[in-house]
């Protein structure tokens, strides 16, 4: 099951082309990553005084399939797809909420689809390091 | 041979983690794709008045090996790899600038790479059409 | 009676400097305008299409007393200041939500404020127009 | 006089109004006080590592007169209005670079103009501090 974030389209999001600029989505994900690791009891900023540690993103890869625009109500999906000991491969979506509740034979529109890889850094050095014990138990735990 | 665009680190592109946020590699990207078509007399606004279209992004892919930070001097390049009748993949790079003049051992340093397709759509429809001939003479004379 | 909208802040918020970029809070300002116009029932793709013209702001001023950080949730609010027939100027601020509920003493803490003026404009020329008297019927009827 | 840096608007500066987000003007203006402070010796990433203080702004207020739209060029200034012991005023102006070479009766339009109170802080714990008097002496030499 992926973890689930609603994100409204804002005026900040879209360029001139009427639609959402495509750098945009990887806000998206980031959003949705870092609530679904809060709905894991993790907090980031937490982390990082705790453990001196913190992830960054070492691959994105998006797929756009149909633009967002001005007002839409998005969802957003974030889902573990391999934990390895330094890094986290995740599968994020966004999807169009439809404007009337979904019915049985309804679906959100896929809008983009994407893998994004963390790994776990040392926040001063910014070098590699194994993931915190701790923190893969939650995740091995939740999903 | 790629062209070259040079990009300066300024606080808007940086995060709490003191580097380059992910998402903005995306903006240096598209920076440095207009840029390189309007060398080659390609201008997007221009181009959208003549002819209706546009470019949107289809997919982009990029992997971030090295941390870019504040005041940072990058050199983002761009690269046709391939043109179709519907679509284009640019294959771009962000590199370090080295503060002394390069000589000939030193080599700029490879902060991110990707690549980026787009595809030509009706910018009123949002529909996928042919890239212009005129446009894609423009790039086979010039790449 | 201020509308009241809850901002979290994510990576793409912050700077190099740990702390929210200030360039931000007119995003948070704008998020919040926007839905606060919503809960009066006006949405603004909407009356673009019915109206051909939209608001674009035409002053801001803010005041940045205290920093917003990383995971921080605030409180971005918008009231109605004065309406003319051409601009609209609302009062905006930014509030760090307590981490406990409020208790009688309590109360969130002031990080910035400002007032923003909005203008009414013909989308296609840009030039400025006399807001439709439905929209300020609304405001007037609301506010 | 003013100190004037080139600023090229790009997809990532529009919104789907057509025209330069409102917020956008805020990250110009902070990039032509960073390279006028550059052009003045004052590196803010040096002078952090080696003072522990930075600059925060504390207070903004723009005019935004005329729209900048996508492949527009900038011309974006910096004068020291103000210099205190621990803040500074600056005043910041968005022009529109003319197409043509300008002639003497030419000139480049007004596009937003603004003023930015910036104030100087202990990086570490954000406490308002004086500015360092080589950085004051740079600053009065220069302007």
């Amino acid at each position: 099951m992926a973890f689930e974030f609603p994100i409204r389209i804002y005026w900040e999001d879209t360029d001139a082309g009427g639609i959402v600029f495509y750098a945009n989505y990887l806000k998206f994900f980031e959003r949705a990553r870092t609530e679904w690791l809060r709905s894991l009891g993790i907090g980031q900023q937490q982390l990082r005084e705790q453990t001196g540690g913190m992830f960054v993103v070492t691959h994105s890869q998006v797929r756009y399939l149909r633009p967002a625009r001005l007002d839409d109500e998005l969802i957003v999906t974030a889902q573990l797809q391999e934990a390895g000991r330094a890094s986290l491969t995740i599968l994020q979506r966004a999807l169009l909420k439809p404007e009337q509740p979904m019915t049985d034979n309804a679906s959100a529109l896929l809008l983009s689809e994407g893998t994004i890889r963390i790994g776990w850094v040392d926040a001063a050095t910014l070098r590699p390091a194994r993931i915190p014990s701790t923190l893969l138990e939650q995740l091995s735990t939740n999903t």
